[in-house]
């Protein structure tokens, strides 16, 4: 631990869920110390026993080098972070939220002398601590490269810009990416299910498709930033008359057509405007 | 191409849409004789330059050893497989359609003495003649197998079971998880694109998600498969809490909030239905 020499810091961690527990837990392993803070202190004990010292209110743990504060929620954060009397210090803030809540808890922290950075933290508790683990940041960038050799030590960090709100619309954009393609694999297993196929003999092929659909992610981004819609492989008419047929056969079938109807609007919406001949990509125009 | 020997077929193509010529193409490539038909002949000049015969009538084409069907639509199709003359050979249809319509077609198939084989084919026409590109087959396994030296020449075989809908079943299942995921990256680019982050920015954050995603999938399946949803990593309620912020983000940025509502509203059903504290695999018993 002492060979951590100059850059071993002080940090305080507000909220012990399990986020917060497998952050505190990943700075104790690279060697910092750690006072942790939580409503109910039973469930610092682990970490504890590691290491961390018990802070017995939010001001106690904030007197450190920085401080993390992961809440379950922004209401639930506010009055614990104004009675940890942050002014001066670095606050990093994990608490999940909308940009709109990371703007304003950004202009309360300008308010009040604290330098502040929001972070979304990519992972599941699990991968803390491990480089697959990604967390974005945005706010202060002095403050961010400041506590950057804290921050690589929960997982890889990666600065989106000065909009304190930019980690968040990341987050929710990216997150919205995983609800959709999992309710398009849980939609699939039901409607293949409907025949006695399984997810272990389903799963396989889906997973190889999910590959190969991967691979075509970067042309559909390219024609979004062009304008350029042009295609000779797949036209979004012919993807609209597919879609009606999911639906159709997910009626018949007996599975919920909510979702491959929503996206059957969509396209036909697309379609409607002009766009029967061009590539997927264009659908973008009935979405922004 | 005499090295083929006794491998040699003659195929009859039925339809010189880009991917049926992109089957000609691959069995030309490959040394088997190949017999084209199309409404309008013209579309085979660059075949025929490659060796292929150019049949007047479907019957013509018809009069090989095996028989490709890809054309637009089944509607389309009928008539011209009554014209052929198909008894006593083998069919694989690869014209793409619901289930429903792939069983009445092997229904009409076995009652005109046609050995059937439906097929899908997961690719671009580009992709034909490669082992990237998967094709499906459902229908006579004994007819697959005959035949499986001609299919292997267009892309990966695989078949999936004598239910001739199988293969066209499977096809939405996975086009359906296309689309959604497609859908979803569409979403977060207009999204981000709010404020000014472009496709060039986001896309290889989106692509690294993407596949931290694809690992969560199998596990999803295999809760599905036992319907035990519990979890220690992110309940449903987390993350119907999540498309809510994601709905009311979209809605605050100006941009669509058609598919996120849908999907917040599957979620919450499945809330409501006592799965918040379940594992997301859990949403699957608001699907089927």
């Amino acid at each position: 631990m002492e060979s951590m020499g100059e850059s071993r810091k002080h940090v305080g961690v507000l909220g012990l869920g399990r986020m917060g527990t497998a952050l505190a837990g990943a700075l104790l392993g690279a060697g910092h110390d750690v006072s942790v803070w939580n409503r109910s202190p039973l469930k610092a004990g682990p970490l504890l026993d590691r290491g961390a010292k018990l802070a017995a209110t939010p001001a106690e743990a904030a007197s450190a080098d920085v401080v993390l504060s992961c809440l379950s929620t922004y209401d639930s954060q506010q009055p614990v972070l104004e009675a940890a009397g942050l002014s001066g210090r670095p606050l990093v803030n994990l608490t999940s939220g909308t940009p709109e809540q990371a703007r304003t808890a950004a202009k309360w922290a300008a308010s009040a002398g604290i330098d502040y950075v929001d972070g979304v933290i990519m992972a599941v508790p699990q991968q803390i601590g491990t480089p697959v683990a990604q967390v974005l940041y945005s706010g202060s960038e002095p403050t961010f490269a400041a506590q950057r050799d804290v921050l690589a030590v929960l997982g890889t960090p990666v600065f989106v810009g000065e909009d304190a709100g930019l980690a968040a619309l990341y987050d929710l954009a990216l997150l919205g990416i995983m609800w959709s393609t999992m309710a398009g694999y849980l939609q699939a297993l039901a409607l293949v299910g409907t025949e006695g196929v399984t997810p272990e003999q389903f799963t396989p092929m889906a997973l190889a498709w999910h590959s190969a659909v991967a691979g075509l992610l970067p042309g559909i981004g390219e024609q979004v930033a062009s304008g350029d819609y042009a295609t000779d492989v797949s036209a979004l008419d012919i993807n609209a008359a597919g879609l009606a047929m999911l639906v159709e056969t997910s009626r018949g079938q007996g599975v919920s057509t909510a979702v491959p109807a929503v996206l059957r609007e969509l396209f036909d919406r697309a379609v409607a405007a002009g766009h029967g001949s061009h590539a997927i990509a264009s659908v973008i125009e009935e979405i922004r």
